[in-house]
């Protein structure tokens, strides 16, 4: 997310698509692509722990993209971005030369520190003995048959807020899950200068119902928040459960950026995770 | 271009596409492709009088494209928009399924006022009386090879911001000239909630070299400003001519929004225009 000084005040601004066939099936509603591709934008903007105040949309649809289509997808963008204090400020429709381009959205959000002293949250600052920690649960929201929580989700940006004025300075890094916990963490940690490592704790994991530990760490789209911080975090905001999960520690040569304590001892994870552009 | 107050600040925001094989041919280089979708949206900033602050990019590229070509891209919007005063804060960048489906880049642009008291330029605002005006010469943007001057134009933004200092409340609405002289001044009037005409005098019109007047109020993407005045505008504003070229009137139900005056009488221009959808 890129920052800005227009005037007084700090924007924060980011970009984000979904390509149908990539982001989203090819059958998926289009009210549910646009809410989608909100959603996404909306998380992003949680894991700074600042606030969405505007979006805008721009869509290249298909010759075969019926008006009805069309507004779907218009009501999907606006109606979840209003739902968030984040109202279509501007868009941009276009057609395809073709009948079989899939489509493409592109969301940018606009947003605004909400923390005090304009302080938003950013993935580096960490340091060997942070604790890392979720929110909410994990794995399994990719359904077999394209649908299921991934498309439409609860982006944490009120729990992000409350989260930083809770915790102050000891909530030091965040990042929303997109592309798995092992991946993020990953992400999370290698945005930092330093080197480091972590080591997730699989039993204590918050496992979705009748998963396994493999899937709540490789799994995609959680868009739950993975955060690092120098002291225990609350057990729960507003009824949303938050688990340690891992434990920041010095880098050591020999061994991954992101491993996982099980029964069967160290596993290394770096690598794993779930890619954008496999067929989900 | 949409606007949202942030703190105590108007933000402007507009975002706009470049699909090949739509707004640009195939074998348009990617870094004229970034260039281009850049230009376009500094031009709708320079309609509203407004300086660019920033912008955000996303591009769906094809499995074909090189990393070369994907660099090529980013500098295009990078370079255009650093020269304009308005760095790359944020993109994204993701690839489509089929080799065959064409790169969608969508740029958003962040402005805000520069003219005094926050003031921006609107569509609307005329009244019957007011002169059309505009900058440079018009017609032949698009060469036959696909090339030309569409691809590489000057948003006239220090221009727009010049004429709103000096016209003051005389500058009543402003567009910028995408479609083409006939088809925006239609736009302009159709802004406004009370119905007008314009008439265009073709013995006054900027004609570039070697075209006639229909090429003039007809040809698209001049990229040059058309605004309405109380009062005659400058000639010239930093050696760039300004024309005045009709005059808004009083709707007359029997005559279409755009009349062109020529030798042969009057000409209904209403309708006509350059649509995107062709295969420039």
């Amino acid at each position: 997310m890129g920052m800005v000084k227009i005037g007084g005040e700090q924007v924060l601004a980011a970009v984000d698509q979904c390509v149908v066939g990539r982001h989203c099936r090819p059958d998926a509603p289009l009210r549910a692509v646009g809410r989608k591709a909100v959603l996404r934008n909306l998380s992003d903007v949680a894991a700074m722990a600042a606030r969405p105040v505007a979006i805008l949309a721009s869509a290249t649809l298909t010759a075969g993209t019926t008006e009805a289509d069309a507004e779907e997808l218009y009501e999907g963008l606006r109606t979840t971005g209003a739902e968030y204090g984040a109202p279509l400020i501007g868009g941009d429709l276009s057609i395809h030369a073709n009948p079989d381009d899939p489509i493409v959205v592109s969301v940018t959000i606009l947003a605004r520190p909400a923390l005090p002293e304009g302080r938003v949250i950013r993935r580096n600052g960490m340091q060997p003995g942070d604790l890392l920690a979720v929110t909410g649960k994990l794995g399994g929201s990719l359904g077999s048959d394209g649908g299921g929580r991934h498309l439409d989700f609860q982006p944490r940006i009120e729990e992000a807020i409350q989260l930083g004025n809770t915790m102050g300075n000891d909530l030091v890094a965040m990042i929303d899950l997109s592309d798995g916990l092992a991946s993020d963490a990953q992400r999370l940690i290698e945005s930092n200068q330093a080197p480091m490592r972590c080591i997730l704790n699989t039993a204590d994991l918050p496992i979705r119902d009748g998963l396994d530990w493999r899937r709540a760490v490789g799994d995609g789209e959680d868009y739950e928040l993975l955060f690092a911080c120098r002291q225990p975090p609350p057990q729960e905001l507003n009824g949303l459960p938050i688990t340690v999960v891992g434990r920041i520690e010095s880098h050591d040569p020999n061994l991954g950026t992101v491993l996982a304590r099980t029964d069967a001892g160290l596993v290394d994870l770096s690598g794993l995770g779930w890619e954008h552009g496999s067929d989900s």
